[in-house]
């Protein structure tokens, strides 16, 4: 099934404790469209860069089937450039610059050829954007999933919640899900939001896991123990990008599935903290996600006698 | 197979954002005690109490199984009082009292009815006390598990490290694992805390779960999400209590039982949350383990297909 996702192709300029860049490439539909990949090859992309932004990668992500027709190219702008350092947790950030550039004016046009599209994925952006795009799709996809984050609470609350009533699933983390509902609980807080409009909600904890409600169901995905999280930018994007890949992929769109769909999330996730930026992400084989979701198995396998 | 329990029996004081009580029955024995009463009925307790402690507390103890001969009573002194008040949060608290009393003078000496004991739990407690109880036992039991706390690391971290040399099984949380270690990566904190002398190592993560490291596999147990955590106090050693419990109760120590043994650690201790003190504790029934364990089942349970 075809997939398409909106979200930004940045710069990033990145620092841990274990690496630091000047220039890589990222933005959410770098990491989404990277992510998922890895199930479908059947993705329309929607963004907009700059005219600094390298040809090669859009060629990249041709290459993996990915269809750039919906990426404006502003001619006389720079790309959008984003620039953090990460704590020694790796848990908490601080965002040193955020240029906007093109992405102030994004305003995305969908190609026709994406009309038909069963799967949307509206990575982290502007509320009124992400409503925009829906808005022009005249067949409604099978499945809308959302991401957002807290700036868009503080911002474009109202507008959040226009957007929040059209979705089908909604991905936000833990401490979002607390601002989104003034619940502390995460089970009460899920509870609210599922009255808000998404009928399954992802919320993402790092490296503690994510769970996924739909009606009184919970199901809990963790995450894989590692030695060293290198770079965790973009892990919450390749969540979402393998989460939504694997959907389109296997067009089952059961609490059994979405289970598995999950892990997928946090297979591609796990990958793409093992290295700087998206560098991780563009060299998964198929291999490498078996063994991996197998990992996964074995991690909360057990048996009752 | 018959358990030993060493721990303390108090009297707590407590305060969480949901309830208050100026005075409760707990303590590490205690919790761990009521919680492996659920799967055993061959529980030697060692601990001590002062002439306050009420009578009836021990008769409930031994009508479950518990033998109180090792409990030691001190006829001029009180028993150890314990008062402390939960942020809203639940994952940090501050204690308000400490008295020690009958504590400060605890050198505990084996029932010669103990001397068979199979399994034996050390509660959180000084490691010389610790010690002195492995040493105690001519017949060295079949596995020794070992709570203990920051506090240790801080003032007898010595004595600590000499009875680590000695037990089967470190349970500690996350933060006392770095403590312990000085690595912030909790993986390679398990690793270092593996050539310490323990084979297996239990890290807690409160509402996140737990994690068993042997050799190298890692097995997660998840935390069950709750609407309301009523009261934490003695969570931690109901996850104990739960674990080795359910090891006497099957007496197999392979790496797959004691992943079952992990769950229903976490099934003591989400029963424990649920009521004040160790009320909820002193009320599980057998069916309510079996459920609360499938619900645990249903919580990680996926498909790769």
């Amino acid at each position: 099934m075809s997939l398409t996702i909106v979200g930004s192709m940045a710069f990033d300029a990145i620092e841990t404790p274990f690496a630091k860049t000047d220039k890589t490439i990222g933005g959410s539909g770098i990491y989404c469209a990277y992510a998922a990949s890895n199930f479908t090859s059947q993705i329309n992309q929607v963004s907009i860069v700059g005219y600094d932004f390298p040809k090669e990668e859009m060629t990249d992500l041709n290459k993996l089937g990915v269809n750039t027709a919906g990426v404006e190219i502003v001619p006389d702008k720079k790309s959008f450039f984003w620039s953090g350092k990460y704590h020694l947790d790796m848990n908490t950030r601080d965002t040193l610059i955020t240029e906007l550039n093109v992405l102030a004016d994004f305003n995305p046009i969908l190609p026709e050829s994406y009309q038909t599209t069963e799967y949307l994925l509206l990575g982290n952006l502007a509320p009124v954007v992400q409503k925009a795009v829906i808005q022009q799709l005249k067949i409604r996809p099978k499945l809308i999933v959302l991401d957002t984050m807290n700036f868009w609470m503080e911002v474009a609350l109202n507008d959040l919640h226009e957007v929040l009533k059209m979705v089908d699933v909604l991905v936000v983390n833990d401490s979002e899900a607390r601002q989104l509902t003034g619940e502390y609980s995460i089970v009460k807080a899920a509870k609210k939001i599922l009255t808000m409009g998404p009928k399954h909600l992802i919320i993402k904890k790092g490296e503690h896991g994510a769970l996924l409600f739909h009606n009184d169901a919970i199901f809990f995905a963790p995450a894989l123990p590692m030695e060293d999280v290198f770079d965790p930018t973009g892990a919450g994007d390749a969540f979402a990008g393998g989460f939504v890949g694997y959907l389109a992929k296997t067009d089952d769109l059961s609490f059994e599935n979405m289970k598995t769909a999950i892990i997928m999330g946090s297979v591609t996730a796990s990958f793409c903290v093992e290295k700087l930026g998206a560098e991780r992400l563009k060299t998964i084989t198929p291999q490498d996600v078996t063994a991996r979701a197998k990992q996964f198995l074995a991690l909360t396998d057990f048996k009752l006698v």
